[in-house]
């Protein structure tokens, strides 16, 4: 048995392998023997030091764009070998369709994170955290919340059911971060973590000791781990509980995000009886939950609660369906669900199941056909449905079967079935099966402190819905409770996991030049050169112009309002403009305050500034009266060129004053500028 | 002795007092008994209970503005009774200087949360975070994600040194966010924070429930938590570690923040040379933060970093400074500084000094006079200065003094700073005084990681700058590895903290349905009543008007850059508009298209619609070129009513279209509308 090649760990730039033979894991399928996998002799002391000295500053001298880009050529790469990774796939059971949802959906992943930082991320290495906020009222003493990238290793311990997603969900975010990653699968099917984790190394792409493998165990890691260093976990409720209870993270106060199996429900609306289209879905939906990946999914629907009237037709329907789903080799003629990842496993739900029976009845036949695989060799099982009407019973809401297992259970009013819901005590996902409104959002208020994400499913989103079971990673994935208390993914919050808040205080030169951002209140420079007649490479954070001042007549605002058609009482009508509380007599239109403002700031010949693309914040302070005089100023605040590009954005602080220099408009005007000007001349 | 008062739990509505004598609590100044503790039979569960199902479903019936306005009354109905609180907090060894951080700071906290809430939270019972995700490319699925509370309790373990302050800075956001609280003051300081709960329960003000007090041991409270419970835990580390690990706070992912105490540092940038302004900041703030409180501060400065070349300045100025603080009675004549909290803290800082000594040399006098007390029976210590110029010693980064003591080490350039300051491994806060922006860059960006706070401090913050000790309640507090890895304040984040985090999917109407704003794509309602003739009673979201088309003529852009002043070239000139990559030809002013919306959507007469008082998020998206025509389309998006006001916040979705039915510029348009039309007359 020892032919089988021994799985290597990618240790300090070389692939290590180790001084045993291993432990044998077989093909899930087949019985065979696919790969060993040991750990023995693995110098984690070095491991760690290796990611901390070297991944680390390396991955810290890129931008978060410049981290994006590695990241979607990585991925694109790894697509082009994907038909090599569903060959390896098939050896844990995996159908193509489940395959599809672990390889293509890892890849996308990556894709969809590396846009996600292009364009929600600066290109720079900080973050800038919410609004500045003011500390002392002459304007002197101000904090500004930053994100910096901790200094430590993510360690990343990731469960047997999805092998290439499960890696790259958590090694993407943490990259993009500027936090190297250690890279723990396992055992069960490391052997397709590791055939990827080849390819990314060939790729020579990433940064050295950005990423590194250790296929094996991960025991002794996590002892040497410190205050800048983070573990995300995916597994059992009870690993999660083990590792964090190490000592040495208690002690240093690791970051440790988990994400455990959970009971989560899908509930079936009291408006969608049988004749409804929600009711098709909510039986699909089912089906397809119990039989993607064989059910080994950690937000597979375990609790399908339906309206007590509705149980016999639901469970009726689903058995049919079910009936249809042919269980064999992955790759075999007509088969939709394949084997789960080994024989323990079986062994595992099978216990579940004895114990969920003691008060529920199965409702699907105890055996299936196997088709194209031997039955006592490979790790199958049918998809077994049950029913439990006794609602007393704790087992249905607390015992996991891990397969392709669900239970019905009645419910009687909304109210009911959000109480059904919570009793899992904490949930990755739950959805709801509704076309009435006022359900779905009695429903998800009622239940979400207990789930993560919540679906909800109806005719109108029935195309383009990613189902229950299907984390995306612009959404947050995590549950409280007996789902792991963690969170991943949710776009940008996933990268923010790995980085330091830090509260800043300081004057607004101060926070000025450490945010890179100008603050209202510091410094403004005018050199006499238009700051619209500088490209990129010239302008400076608060190079400013300052125009004006210009008078606003009646005859103005009348002609604005005739001319725009905006003739709103405020502008037009003394009488009805002195009796508004706000307002006190006729006063000029924003739109014109803000059009004047332009008219004066703006430098009309070709130049760098190419365009206003937009205005944000746009505030009105103070109504102005016919006979007040306007005065603008600009001001350069915020400077980001575009990687591959000849131009970039930048933000120009604006503030309109009257004659007693009380602000009357603040905004922010939004421009693309060249990097150069004139440009560059292309040969 | 038993003569003292035993204090009071109060617990499921009323006062408890233990079975038993209790432990002596001593005052920190005379050493006579001021009060026992004891919690000795204490219905714990019943305390739990009490919490979860009395106050956490009172607090979710109000929204966060009535939840704010509690608050509100609460801190202004506490401060009528503040002589008695400070009278009672000189007894704790706290001078009125001491009194005003942890008292007036504890009700300054609860009003800035007041305040906060009220303007960045809406008057809803959940929040919404981030931006609509679209999630298919129809437009008939999108993810939202929102925050609701959690539906278990708070537990708050306070630190002895801010007995105020330190139960008021948790106990606000979790009130607001809807969480209740159980209060746990430390046993040494607990009459204080009793007091000042009693005026909390008299004030009647607070919902039943919704906040409790725990005088004595909390043993058994953390064994009975649940996953969706929270543990708030201000002390030292090894409390703390012992607390994390409570095996149902592990099983159950209990949501655990920490604030331990850290060898914070101050750091003096090398241009601070003796004849500067931030020379003698530094030194003024080192004298400052070694003093307030005895030094009893987790934020207080343990490690003074300072440039080589002027470590024998510092020295010498600050011992001069110290030399001048009077040590005794809390309101004797001059007296500065205090006691500490009690005699055993005394040694506890007595024996940390004891080992720092081994590898730093003490510089100020070892005894000091006590005036206005008798130095045995109160806990004094001088104020003591240490100077360690072994680099290689581990101690002064590691051994904690929790009293009046500080030491001075040298450094040789900002790079060298940053890797002293982060020997620390992890910190609340930590300060660079310096006039030089480059040199705060350096440290800040360099050090951020290892630090919750970080203030610089220089001659333009020196009078409104608010201290390295002080956490503020708009920033975060809290820090990585030794500091806790915990995070509590920061404004709204820290309601936040309480709360979970759920994505949900759905379609745009059921995405408006629950999350009370309107989604693009949801449906629009057009009911042929303008919706600026509808009060905040009247209108409902999805409430929509279009209007238009106009169409943009040359002579239009020629007239409104004429009048405005804005002349820019590619609304004026042909052939530099050509030859603009964005724009291959004039185009109407950016201004002239949302001036044209407003008077094409624009319901004149005086109404409910009070004024237009901002703009968000203005994008153009498509040049608009002479001969075009513009349609607007103004849907309500979001409704706010104020509270106490006779007027809300209607935030309107605007969407203009050219002829193809392409978007030329969204935005939303903010305004301000009366709850009723024609408005009530008043008696």
């Amino acid at each position: 048995m020892t032919s089988a090649p021994l799985l290597e760990s990618y240790v300090a730039g070389r692939w290590f392998a180790a001084s045993d033979e291993g432990a044998r894991v077989a093909d899930a399928v087949t019985g065979e023997t696919v790969a060993r996998v040991s750990s023995t002799g693995l110098d984690v002391p070095a491991m760690l030091d290796h990611a901390r000295s070297v991944g680390g500053p390396a991955l810290r001298e890129l931008t978060f764009h410049q981290r994006a880009g590695l990241l979607k050529q990585l991925a694109l790469k790894l697509m082009a070998d994907k038909d090599e990774f569903y060959a390896i796939s098939r050896r844990t059971g995996a159908t193509d369709r489940d395959s599809a949802v672990d390889i293509d959906g890892g890849f996308g992943t990556v894709l969809s994170y590396a846009s996600k930082a292009k364009r929600e991320l600066p290109d720079d290495v900080t973050v800038l955290d919410g609004a500045v906020e003011p500390l002392g009222k002459r304007g002197t003493f101000a904090g500004q919340h930053i994100w910096t990238p901790l200094r430590g290793v993510a360690v990343q311990i990731n469960a047997f059911n999805f092998p290439v997603w499960g890696f790259l969900e958590k090694l993407a975010p943490a990259f993009l971060a500027g936090v190297p990653s250690i890279v723990k699968p396992a055992s069960q099917t490391a052997y397709l973590t590791e055939a990827v984790f080849r390819r990314i190394v060939e790729s020579g792409l990433l940064p050295e000791g950005s990423v590194q493998l250790l296929a094996g165990s991960a025991s002794g890691v996590l002892d040497q781990l410190g205050g800048q260093d983070l573990v995300f976990f995916t597994g059992s409720a009870s690993t999660a509980r083990k590792l964090r209870s190490t000592p040495s993270v208690v002690a240093n106060s690791v970051r440790f995000s988990a994400e455990a199996d959970s009971l989560n429900c899908a509930v079936l609306g009291p408006d969608a009886t049988p004749d409804t289209p929600e009711f098709e879905l909510f039986v699909k939906q089912l089906v397809t939950e119990m039989t993607v990946k064989a059910g080994q999914k950690c937000t597979a629907i375990r609790r399908a609660l339906v309206p007590r009237e509705l149980a016999d037709d639901v469970v009726e329907a689903t058995r049919a369906k079910l009936a249809e789903v042919v269980v064999g080799a992955p790759g075999a003629e007509g088969v939709r669900m394949g084997a789960l990842a080994s024989i323990d496993q079986r062994q595992e739900v099978l216990r579940a199941v004895k114990a969920l029976r003691g008060v529920a009845e199965l409702v699907t036949p105890e055996e299936v056909e196997i088709v194209g695989a031997d039955k006592d060799r490979g790790a199958f099982l049918p998809p077994m449905l049950l029913r439990c009407d006794d609602l007393s019973a704790s087992e249905p809401h607390d015992v996991e079967a891990f397969g392709p297992v669900s239970t019905v259970l009645p419910y009687d009013g909304v109210a009911h079935a959000v109480e059904l819901a919570a009793r899992g005590q904490g949930s990755l996902v739950g959805s709801i099966v509704t076309h009435d409104e006022a359900v779905a959002r009695e429903f998800v208020l009622g239940a979400a402190h207990a789930h993560g994400r919540i679906l909800v499913l109806d005719r109108d989103d029935a195309k383009e819905n990613t189902g229950h079971g299907s984390p995306l990673p612009v959404l947050v994935h995590g549950g409280p409770g007996r789902a792991g208390g963690g969170e991943e993914l949710g776009g940008i919050r996933g990268v923010l996991h790995h980085m330091q808040r830090t509260a800043v205080q300081g004057s607004p030169d101060m926070l000025t030049a450490i945010g890179g951002r100008w603050v209202t209140g510091a410094r403004r420079t005018d050199d006499g050169v238009h700051p619209f007649r500088k490209s990129l490479a010239e302008l400076r954070i608060g190079d400013s112009v300052t125009a004006g001042p210009r008078a606003v007549t009646l005859a103005d605002i009348e002609h604005f309002a005739e001319f725009t058609g905006d003739t709103f009482y405020a502008h037009m009508d003394e009488a009805a403009a002195a009796a508004n509380p706000l307002f006190g007599g006729r006063v000029a239109h924003g739109y014109l305050i803000v059009s004047w403002a332009a008219g004066l700031f703006v430098d009309p010949d070709p130049g760098p500034v190419l365009a206003n693309y937009g205005v944000d914040n746009l505030r009105f302070l103070t109504p102005v009266k016919p006979g007040e005089e306007l005065t603008v100023t600009l001001t350069a605040k915020q400077i980001s060129p575009r990687g591959g590009a000849d131009h970039g954005e930048v933000r120009w602080d604006a503030v309109v004053v009257n004659a007693e220099g009380n602000p009357v408009a603040t905004y922010d005007v939004l421009t693309m500028v060249a990097k150069t000007w004139p440009p560059a001349t292309t040969a």
